[in-house]
């Protein structure tokens, strides 16, 4: 097993990344200071893993909530479920929750932890490579609104991180793919090394080769580590992990959340990102198509949908946080392996970056 | 005017106290850091203050959100509204949340604020003498839930806190003695010397003369801000500040909420908490005369609902926050200006309480 550790002051957790961590009583059990811990988990995971987790920690008060599966249901409606389950079992304030599942039931077990009693204790044993790699790291939590993802949430971290590798034996492929599609961004926006090693070890990571993912997610989780631990509230150069999300999200709200997966739409935006990053003279076109290259052999998507106009493009990307006082900004390559947050969009290049980067109708 | 500065390290902020503040648009601009600003009201505010402070920032942005006016709407549901419109006006991350009512307001308000895009800034602007000694410090933020008050919410401090204390005069005279029985509290918590002062100028108060009204509120303000200064999350010390909350919310809970005032459970709650301590030999039944007599000089209840059986309030009590694994915690008197907490309850003791403090039926 190996540790890493989110450096944030009094807010400071470990990530324990390895095989088997589900079945270690003790690793978790250091970390709960109470006598009731609450489960939050999916309709999917459940069968799966929860039974497991329960054994391990039988001797506690332990209650559940399993949400239903899928981004569209991460409403403040299913949120409110969690309270529901947490004051019918009288759950007090030194209660534990635990989230079980992937980046929604991370997100909203999480923005629930922050909000119970104005914040409890909160560990996250993410079952997915995304939220491995993603919700690990970060404390960003909360719901979707009908105008806009991720627009109520909070900041909340973690106690503790349990990354189980052997989790991901059972991932379908096609989550799989989601996560690689931001393990590759981490290369691109802050480590252009670990992108050549992504370029030279993508296979074995199709493979789900253990070795291969757990290291993937360490230096996944120790690059955005590193860019969180400077910018925790997001002021400046924490948007750098955006790379791709601005566009990804105008994808998936125009084909409703869930239709794409999160990390699918990511991987479009990046190779839009990219395209417009190359037009901008930032990086040559063998490069960009190095990108679309490494993501396709990852099985993702690297064209927007081709019913999404520039005008639903534009429309979409104004309601997003990212834009500040009406002004679009968008994170972009400076280089391989080096982002840029940039308000200076040239409009001609852009509606080119998305006539390119769309799928034949 | 008078400032008194709250200071959290980086989340410091002043608070205004003086009269016709709500005119002076320089002091609220400074705090203004986007275009945008989200007023917050409710149906009884509004029709009085509204139009008022939309003058004082006619250059800006200005959405309003105006909620039916009672504890009974502090919930999950009518809070989803802010967001609704935050986000049908596309308000961004620099926005500014301005609630201006009393605490409900200021609660929903502000947990709006902190959860909107994961935190924007807020301004308070309470108008009700609870409020201004209450919820200006301390950045408790929240709803209720059918289970229990205040279960769902945040920690998350304001930028600016104006009370304006003109905004008195209008003030139901029920409503301003609600509000006297937090400033009692303060007294016997922390401040005999203001405890005194209290019962020498009961009268001043209950005739809104200005200068008696500023100073309760300033020495109201420093009390508080001295407590949480030291615990600003409520580990300990902090706890102190719930002196009669713990019977109070199980009147309220019991009553419905909204149907006692919260300064009007807390009342009778103090009695309940200081009726305890005098039979723990900890204050004089002298000095619980005084208490009382002080507070029937406010026009507040100083007994428990009739109806309000022994097992409802420990029933009642059971869900509160203030218990820890199960056991019961009380804050008591020590002596007269100062608190104590403790879990070292004799319950035949309290159940003389519960008799001694319950009116006639």
């Amino acid at each position: 097993m190996q540790v890493l550790e989110v450096e944030l002051a009094d807010r400071s957790y470990p990530i324990c990344i390895g095989e088997n961590l589900l079945e270690n009583p003790l690793l978790i059990k250091k970390y709960i200071q109470g006598r009731q811990i609450c489960i939050v988990t999916n309709a999917t995971v459940a069968p799966l893993y929860l039974e497991r987790l329960k054994n391990v920690l039988s001797e506690l008060q332990i209650d559940q909530v399993i949400l239903p599966d899928g981004e569209k249901y991460k409403t403040l409606e299913v949120w409110a479920q969690i309270f529901d389950q947490l004051l019918d079992a009288r759950h007090n304030r030194s209660t534990t929750i635990i989230a079980l599942g992937g980046g929604v039931v991370g997100d909203m077990a999480g923005f629930a932890a922050a909000s119970y009693q104005r914040g409890v204790d909160f560990i996250q044993i993410p079952t997915t490579l995304l939220s491995m790699v993603d919700s690990s790291v970060g404390g960003k939590t909360g719901v979707n609104h009908p105008l806009g993802k991720n627009m109520i949430g909070a900041f909340y971290q973690p106690k503790l991180v349990l990354a189980d590798i052997s989790l991901l034996k059972s991932l379908p492929i096609r989550e799989l793919s989601a996560g690689l599609a931001e393990v590759i961004k981490y290369g691109l926006i802050s480590d252009y090394e670990f992108f050549v090693w992504l370029e030279n070890n993508l296979d074995e990571l199709m493979r789900r080769n253990t070795e291969a993912l757990a290291y993937a997610v360490k230096r996944s989780c120790e690059n955005k580590a590193f860019v969180v631990g400077k910018d925790e509230r997001e002021s400046g150069l924490r948007a750098i992990l955006n790379l791709g999300h601005t566009f990804g999200h105008a994808i998936e709200t125009a084909q409703g959340y869930g239709n794409w997966l999160h990390g699918e739409a990511v991987a479009a935006g990046i190779v839009m990102a990219s395209d417009l990053s190359c037009r901008r003279g930032k990086i040559s076109s063998e490069d960009l198509d190095r990108i679309i290259t490494l993501l396709k052999r990852a099985k993702l998507p690297v064209q927007a949908p081709a019913n999404l106009s520039d005008e639903q493009f534009l429309s979409l990307m104004g309601v997003d946080k990212k834009v500040l006082d009406g002004r679009l900004r968008l994170v972009l390559l400076e280089s391989m392996g080096k982002a840029e947050i940039t308000n200076d969009i040239d409009v001609t290049q852009l509606h080119q970056t998305f006539a390119a980067c769309r799928a034949a109708s």
